[in-house]
């Protein structure tokens, strides 16, 4: 009905391996659910399959652990408590880790951060707007902890097609009076709202969030308009 | 289809007042959208349509400001900068301003947090099965700010009828190996999702969120399950 919103698993995408044509798969699987990708959908897509297309998957020598290696994909360390580091990347991520990455990778594996992750996005749509032709943004997904509150959540690493940000500064609100600051992140919204039909185990990697507001469409990227500059940030 | 969720806005509700029935009133509104409540729906509430009701509106002193009751309604200030507190609320949120809503308010008023965010929805969802005969979980909602990213997002302040963070520990990932450590906040993602039919400016404080796993429903709240204990918190 108007004004409301579907999100549809994409089910029947098996194990993605290095050098895969993720587009190609996902629109494939994508037929088969629900009549298949619409001009307006958003496509989520997580983290997991992205990096192992795009060949992200290192080897962790057992003698040392994955601790080496989230040193060397962090710019800084914000904080350690025994095995955990919460670190910055150098997209300006923070996160645990480094975002790095060891369920769901074959034992003695781990998977990297796309390198650019706004791209990486850019080009799975780009592959769907000129092999598929279908106009839909897309949204790469990680699975990431906060400050303060308990339980991980689903945000945005990369986007394509979509503005992160929506800026509803100087809109009046129910009142009639100017609001203040309002710079929603629907992007982040959109990852965590796909999360709930993907589950953890079910090797889920993809969803379709179908009904997005058409103004949000346009350009952006998650490391440009969502990462906050450090000269902003009370907490850093 | 199967595995999908739908979030649906409830339109219709006017502006509440002080000691108005919400349930009632969402009862009555979500009649007229898409059927009307249904058993297993999750009902996602802003905190100002409840805070209003609850009649937690106060008079701000023209001469002072709101910042006397930012202090006032915090335990413990995190970080300042210029107009902005970033503090610690009775309750354990973090957020700017102690949660004080300035915005879709009375001039000369705010908006303060329900005094017990989940006990509000547990008396939303009791009126609803006991008065109406729906079995639905119910979540307060708010907008907060994060640290590193740009950008607010909703979240859950209260919920009733639903555990808050779902616990995907000792559950084997696609690979067959047991994952270690996935407690999802799925509380925060279903606020997170109904915040993207809402629109802060056009007055829609209520969203229906159908097609829930049926295993997250059961008991919580989100001061108990989703507030960090400051002992096992990196930035507190």
């Amino acid at each position: 009905m108007s004004g409301s919103l579907t999100i549809i698993p994409v089910t029947g995408i098996g194990e993605i391996r290095p050098g895969d044509d993720l587009a190609a798969i996902i629109a494939e699987a994508a037929r088969a659910t629900d009549g298949g990708l619409l001009d307006g959908d958003v496509l989520v897509v997580t983290q997991k399959v992205v990096s192992k297309a795009e060949d992200r998957l290192v080897d962790i020598d057992p003698e040392v652990g994955h601790k080496p290696l989230v040193e060397r994909e962090s710019v800084r360390v914000l904080r350690r408590r025994g095995d955990l580091i919460i670190s910055e990347t150098e997209h300006g991520f923070v996160c645990a880790n480094a975002g790095i990455d060891l369920s769901n990778v074959e034992a003695g594996q781990a998977a990297l951060l796309p390198v650019d992750s706004d791209r990486s996005a850019r080009r799975i749509r780009d592959a769907l707007t000129h092999r598929f032709d279908v106009d839909v943004a897309v949204v790469v997904s990680d699975t990431f902890g906060r400050p303060w509150r308990r339980g991980v959540t689903d945000v945005a690493i990369g986007c394509a097609g979509l503005r992160p940000v929506v800026d509803l500064r100087g809109t009046t609100d129910a009142l009639g009076r100017e609001l203040q600051v309002t710079e929603v992140a629907v992007v982040d919204e959109i990852a965590a709202a796909a999360e709930l039909v993907m589950g953890k185990a079910d090797g889920v990697p993809v969803a379709i969030v179908r009904g997005i507001d058409p103004s949000w469409f346009g350009d952006g990227g998650v490391v440009a308009d969502v990462v906050r500059d450090p000269a902003d940030d009370l907490f850093r």
